[in-house]
C-alpha cells in the first residue's frame, strides 16, 4: 500500500478570462485507501485539454460543471498501485478521468485499460486515446469526406487537428491545416503530410487559406472558432459539412463579441449552401470506440498517422502548462509527466 | 391559338431592403407561339413564396439571381392552350416555374402534371405542392421527430408552417406553432390541432413560448429567423435538430443587425448540445416528391392535414401580396388567382 502525500490541484476560483495561479489551488492530501471493489491509481501521464476551460466555468456544458474545492477533471494514464476489484491488477495501465492528482481510487467504472502493444502509454491521451478517437468519429460520422474533397481543420499540430487531417488524407482528400507560426506550419505539412498549412499569424492569412482551398472548403472541422472560422465561411461549398469540437477561441470570453450579429448570415448561408453544422463530443459516439482505436493504432503503425508529443515534467506545473495550452504555446499533445513512465 | 396581350411582372431594380412599387415594372407582351415540342400554358393561380426575396437580389443563393428585366419567377398553377409536346394535351393541368405572367411557354422539363383528383388544383402550390414538399422533406430528413417529442415552428398558419406541425402531430409529437396576431393562433390551434400557438407580438412572447415547451424543444423547423430564433435558442434540448428552410425576417435586412455578435455563442451551444444545423431548399429531396405528394393527399383526405388558402385575385395585385407575405399579412396559402380555375 502505497504511503505519503496525494497531491491534487483543486478548483480555487471560477476564471474570468484566461485562468489565473489564483483560480487553482495547490493541495496535499492523505493517499486514500481503497475499499471493496475498488483500486487505488497512480497517475502517470495527466491529459491537458482545452474542454477543461469548460468546466471550470458555472453554466452547465454537456458535463457538470466542477463545484470549487474539486479536484481539477482531467483524462489521465495511469499505473494500478492497489486493486480490491476483480477486474483488475496491481500493474495494469489504465486511462480514464482520474483528475490532476498523484493518485485515485476508482470503482473502475470510469477506467479503460491500455494495452501497451498498441504504442507508447502516453499515446492513450492523445493519438490513441480520446483526442485522437474525438478526431475520427467526429470527421467520419459528420464530416463524412468523400475523396477529392478539402478538409480544414485549424489547431492542426495538435491532438485531435493532426489526426483530422491526416484520416482526410487517407481517405483522399486535400487536407488544409491552420497552426499558429512557421515551424508548426511547416511540421504539418513535412511530418504530418497535409497539403497544406496556413500560418493564422499571417497578415494575409484569409488570403492565403483561400489559395490552398482552390476548389472551397467541404469538410471544416471546427475546434478554435475565432479569425479561422470567419476565413473560413465564405470558402464552404454547397453541402459543406462542420462537425463543432471546440471553440477554443471563444473559452476564455467573459462576454459576447461585438457586433455586427452575424448569426442571421449564418443561418441564410446554411440555407443557400444546405450547410450542415453539428456539435459533438467524443462519448456521443462510445460505441465506436472500440473500432477508432484499432484503425489509428493500425495508421500509426503502417506509419500513416504520424504524431507528435508535449510532454512537461511535474504536476505542479499543471496550470502553467494548461494557461499555455489555452494560447496555442504547446507543440503536439500535451501531457503532464507525474510519475515515471516504467516503459520509458 | 390564344390571341392577346401577355401581362407579365418585371423585375426593374434590384429592392434595397422591402420591395417597393419601383422594384416591379408591368409589361404587356405578345402572347408567344409553341414551336416544336412545345407548350403554351396559360397561368391560373399564380404562387407567392418568401423565396422570391432572395432571388430578387444580385448575389448568389441557391439559383441564380434574376436578371434586371427578366420575368418575376415564381410558380404558378396553369392549364396547357396549346402543345405541339406529345406529352401534354391541351387542357391539361400543370405546376411549374412559369413567372408572374399570364402566358408561358415551355418544353415541358419545368412542369409536372397537376392530378385534380389529389385536391383542388390551386392546391398544388401549397398543400401538394412545394410548401407541403418541402415541410415533409426537411421535417422528416433532418428535423427527425420522434414520437414525445416537442416541434416547434413559426410561420405556423402559413403554407409551410401548418404542413410542419401537423405532420409532427401525426408523428406522435408536441406540436407548438408562433403566428402573428390572436386570429392566426387560434387557428393554429382550432383548426390545425397544434397543441399551442404563441403570437409573437406578445410582449411576453419569449416567456410565452418557454412555458409552450415544458419539455424544452427537439426540432426547431427554421422558416422565419429573428426574434423567433432567439427565443427558440436557449430551449434547445441536446441533440435538437433545426432544418432551416427560410429566414424571411432577414430577407428585406440590408445589412446585418448590430451586435453583440450571437454566432460564437451558437456555435459553442451547438457544441455543448450538439444541434444539428442544417440548411435545405425541396430540390435537394427531389426523389421523394412522389412520396410526399402521395403521403400529404392521403393526409388530406382523412383529415388530418388541413390547410387554409389567402387567393388575391388579379395579376396586377402581385407586387403588393408580395409585400404583404413578407411582412406576414396573409392568412394561409397566398396565391393570385390570375385567370379563371376550370374547376371552380
Amino acid at each position: 500500500m502505497p504511503e505519503g502525500v496525494n497531491r491534487q490541484w483543486l478548483l480555487a476560483a471560477r476564471p474570468q478570462g484566461e485562468p489565473k495561479d489564483s483560480d487553482f489551488r495547490w493541495s496535499e492530501a492523505a493517499v486514500p485507501e481503497p475499499g471493496p471493489g475498488e483500486l487505488l491509481v497512480r497517475t502517470i501521464y495527466l491529459s491537458l485539454d482545452p474542454y477543461m476551460r469548460g468546466r471550470m466555468n458555472a453554466g452547465p456544458s454537456y458535463a457538470p460543471a466542477l463545484q470549487l474545492g474539486d479536484v481539477m477533471v482531467g483524462g489521465a494514464v495511469s499505473r494500478v498501485v492497489a486493486s480490491r476489484n476483480p477486474g483488475f491488477a496491481e500493474g495494469d495501465i489504465v486511462e480514464g478521468r482520474t483528475g490532476w492528482q498523484d493518485y485515485a481510487l476508482s470503482d473502475g467504472g470510469n477506467l479503460r485499460k491500455v494495452d501497451p502493444a498498441l504504442g507508447p502509454i502516453s499515446t492513450a491521451n492523445g493519438v490513441l486515446g480520446m483526442p485522437g478517437v474525438t478526431a475520427y468519429t467526429g470527421l467520419l460520422n459528420i464530416g463524412q469526406p468523400k475523396a477529392g474533397e478539402t478538409v480544414v481543420v485549424a489547431a492542426a499540430s495538435g491532438a485531435v487537428g493532426a489526426v483530422v487531417g491526416q484520416i482526410g488524407r487517407i481517405r483522399g482528400c486535400r487536407a488544409v491545416g491552420v497552426a499558429g507560426g512557421a515551424e508548426k506550419c511547416r511540421f504539418v505539412i513535412e511530418e504530418l503530410g497535409f497539403d497544406a498549412c496556413i500560418d493564422h499569424r499571417d497578415p494575409d492569412f484569409e488570403a492565403a487559406l483561400r489559395a490552398a482551398c482552390p476548389d472551397g472548403i467541404d469538410v471544416y472541422f471546427e475546434n478554435v472558432g475565432g479569425r479561422v472560422f470567419d476565413a473560413v465561411l465564405p470558402l464552404l461549398n454547397t453541402f459543406a459539412r462542420v462537425p463543432v469540437c471546440g471553440m477554443i477561441a471563444h473559452y476564455n470570453d467573459s462576454a459576447p463579441p461585438s457586433g455586427p450579429d452575424r448569426l442571421p448570415m449564418y443561418m441564410r448561408l446554411a440555407l443557400t449552401h444546405r450547410v450542415t453544422t453539428r456539435g459533438f463530443i467524443v462519448w456521443d459516439y462510445q460505441d465506436q470506440y472500440g473500432e477508432a482505436l484499432s484503425d489509428l493504432s493500425g495508421w500509426v503503425k503502417d506509419g500513416r498517422l504520424k504524431y507528435r508529443e508535449d510532454i512537461v515534467d511535474g504536476l505542479e506545473n499543471a496550470p502553467k502548462a494548461f494557461r499555455g495550452l489555452l494560447r496555442g504555446e504547446n507543440f503536439g499533445k500535451l501531457s503532464i509527466r507525474v510519475s515515471d513512465d516504467p516503459a520509458g
